[in-house]
């Protein structure tokens, strides 16, 4: 193996896969080229979700023979039937005899089989060439195969001053036109997008994605709120009957207890609960904006809204985000934008289950404190911090926008 | 004159300009380059103070006659006799036909005149030839030249989730070895470095230099202190004898009064302060960490600190920024580094101080609100916001530093 060559045909094989974005999802971007003496014969990516795979993409627009031509695919190729038949047999149909690939696939179901079926039919496979760029091509993919939890990215807009709203909790607008249409797109690229009751209270917003066109979708919306106290008249719940939507509450005693007999682990947690917490959620469930929770649970269910019933986290005192996840994944919600505000996103932070955070940094000064992007109280020494590693910087308009992945978000998971 | 031809050799001079940083402070970066037919004949910059001018270095380093040649300087030639004979005539002796100049002189003793007597000795003169970047390239002399103030530039590092320090004051360490050594090279480009007496109590830093050789040196220390609460044992006021140190306190109602009968014009704003401001600015008097007032002071000269007493600002209560800048201007101190903290910056910020803020951003989250760059209250609508402008991006490491320049820091000047 020439090392630079290869590497140069996965890169391009990465810029393939990238055409594919975001209108694949949720299966993974892949890209494909087909090269022979240096040379490319034909390339292909994957387009959109029940499309061909990009394999397949790049074999269907050959105008030459691929006799002893070499593959090159951003991910291991699959063997199983799915909505497609499997690349493996079209690969080795059309007398392929090399293949590098960059990631392998997360699936545990299909990992390793495709490489196998491969060499049995006397390829030579090669692995890992540009693993780390060819992951990150599908953090989401990745993270929701092996974790079965969706992706979570805390999408924040500040000033340079680390401002997100003044003192009154006005926020409109910190950032430019150009970042907030570009957060018009990331709704459309996340399944859900989550947001607490401070922020719903304070803004009214619609958590839609405003921009036309076929590739534009709604993402579901998720709204944290343990009392119930997001108003009937807010413009969520009035268009909740044409727009997917979720509203977690914190789960009343009796039906925890019913819970907890059903699914077991959840009675240590609750076990765990101190007593200020228990008054603390006892006093906040009494409430729920002049309805009892169960009336106003079901004035919430007739407007088209889902209400999820969830634990008290043992550590935050609030729904327990993990479980809330556990069961978002379980509807097939792979990827979350969490839009804020501080206090939903400091928990998050907390409980582990972010993954990613989008920093639209813009250009101005509040010139003293007002709400911050994480509220309540952070780590003790500046040693405890949660580290984070830059992904992406881009300009939008005189904003500045840094992606950044959370390194410690898995082993946070790990001690779970 | 061909557009791209003189953006070419001017950018080219601007190159040059920069190999004179920061050592020809408080002299201004120039660079110079001599043309004929399109070929460079000769190049020069101003490499240090006391040393030739570009136009001179260039000059000096003519290997053929110039006759006929352009000339292409970053600021206007000088025309008067300082430390150096006047330019335009080594220009003007050597046979150059025309001048292209980027920025325009500042100093009104000398704005135009050079151009004046370029153009009564028969050369063509162009100006304002890739005028935003030359003026850019001299920040300071520009703002020190025309405000008679010094330019304060706001260092500032920070997590992404804006906190530059824990809840309990701890700061150490939020950025990482590349921006902190970007931060010693800072002390070394400004004059003075100036930091809040909460800092002090906090870090207890040194505030020099640490970096070694002939072209670094250190800033002198400005310590903002109204009740002179700094202790005697203190790094700062430990080494006052070999490092010039000054500590800005607040002046005595005696003193104030002895002032207003020298100056006249500090009557009106000791008329503003309110009840409240006076009340409590005299129980802070009254107050020196163990000491009397004159006590303190004494002691503090005798350990080679200078004391400065500076009349409160009605609008803030403490010592009035404005009226100690342009004390310090009066010394010659033409740039100060503001390194905090917050408290002190935010009310640089609101009376209008500052020209810049230099903010490193660390990869990491606190999780939570500890310390902020801005502390206080801001402003109260989000249009309110102080605008800024990005004027350079770098990564240090894992860090990313983002140069702003204030863009209504002037207009705040204006209503002075
Ligand atoms: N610049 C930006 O990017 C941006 C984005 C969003 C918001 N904002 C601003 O931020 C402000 C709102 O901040 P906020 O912190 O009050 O709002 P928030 O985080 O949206 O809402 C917090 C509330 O959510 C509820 N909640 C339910 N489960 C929770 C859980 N597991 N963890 C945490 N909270 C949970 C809690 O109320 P219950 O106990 O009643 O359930 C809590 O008080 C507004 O001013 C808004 O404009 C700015
Ligand atoms: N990450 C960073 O870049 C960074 C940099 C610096 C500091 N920090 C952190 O910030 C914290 C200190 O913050 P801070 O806000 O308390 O400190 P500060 O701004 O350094 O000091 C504020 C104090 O300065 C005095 N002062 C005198 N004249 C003033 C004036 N005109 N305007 C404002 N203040 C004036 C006041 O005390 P008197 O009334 O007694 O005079 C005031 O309480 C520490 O935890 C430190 O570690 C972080």
């Amino acid at each position: 193996m020439k090392t630079e060559y290869d590497a140069a045909f996965m890169r391009r094989a990465i810029e393939l896969a990238k055409k594919g974005n975001p209108f694949c999802h949720p299966n993974p971007l892949v890209g494909a080229v087909i090269v022979r003496d240096g040379r490319i014969l034909a390339e292909g990516w994957h387009a959109r979700y029940g499309g061909l795979h990009a394999e397949r993409e790049a074999i269907r627009s050959l105008t030459e023979p691929a006799d002893g031509a070499a593959l090159y695919v951003t991910l291991e190729p699959c063997c199983h039937q799915g909505k497609q038949p499997p690349c493996t047999d079209a690969v080795i149909s059309v007398g392929i005899r090399t293949v590098v690939i960059g990631s392998r696939d997360p699936n545990p179901k299909v990992a390793g089989k495709g490489v196998k079926k491969l060499r049995e039919a006397g390829i030579t496979v090669y692995e890992d060439v540009l693993k780390d760029e060819c992951d990150a091509l599908n953090p989401v993919f990745f993270h929701y195969i092996t974790k079965k939890m969706p992706y979570v990215r805390y999408k924040f807009a500040m000033t340079a001053d680390g401002n997100t709203a003044v003192q009154s909790g006005e926020s409109k607008w910190i950032s430019g036109p150009a970042s907030r249409e570009m957060v018009q797109r990331m709704r459309s690229e996340n399944m859900g997008i989550m947001v607490g009751i401070g922020t719903v209270l304070a803004d009214d917003p619609m958590l839609t994605c405003r921009l036309e066109g076929e590739n534009f979708r709604n993402p579901i919306r998720i709204i944290l709120d343990s009392r119930l106290r997001i108003p009937m008249d807010s413009r969520i719940v009035r268009t909740a009957g044409e727009i997917p939507t979720i509203v977690c509450a914190e789960e009343e005693k009796g039906e925890l207890t019913e819970r907890v007999a059903r699914t077991g682990d959840e009675a240590s947690s609750e076990g765990h609960r101190t007593q200020e917490q228990s008054e603390c959620s006892s006093k906040r469930n009494a409430w729920a904006g002049g309805f009892g929770q169960n009336e106003k649970e079901k004035a919430l269910l007739r407007a088209g809204v889902t209400v999820l019933r969830i634990p008290a986290s043992p550590r935050t005192g609030r729904p327990d985000l993990r479980k809330l996840m556990a069961q978002l994944a379980e509807r097939e919600i792979d990827s979350i934008l969490l839009e804020g505000g501080g206090t939903l996103a400091a928990n998050a932070l907390r409980e582990g289950i972010l993954q990613e955070a989008d920093a639209f940094i813009a250009p101005k000064f509040f010139g003293g404190r007002g709400h911050a992007p994480m509220e309540g109280e952070g780590v003790a020494f500046p040693e405890e911090a949660w580290k984070l590693e830059i992904m992406e910087i881009q300009r939008y308009g005189d904003d500045f926008f840094i992606r950044y992945r959370i390194k410690e978000a898995e082993d946070v998971y790990g001690d779970h």
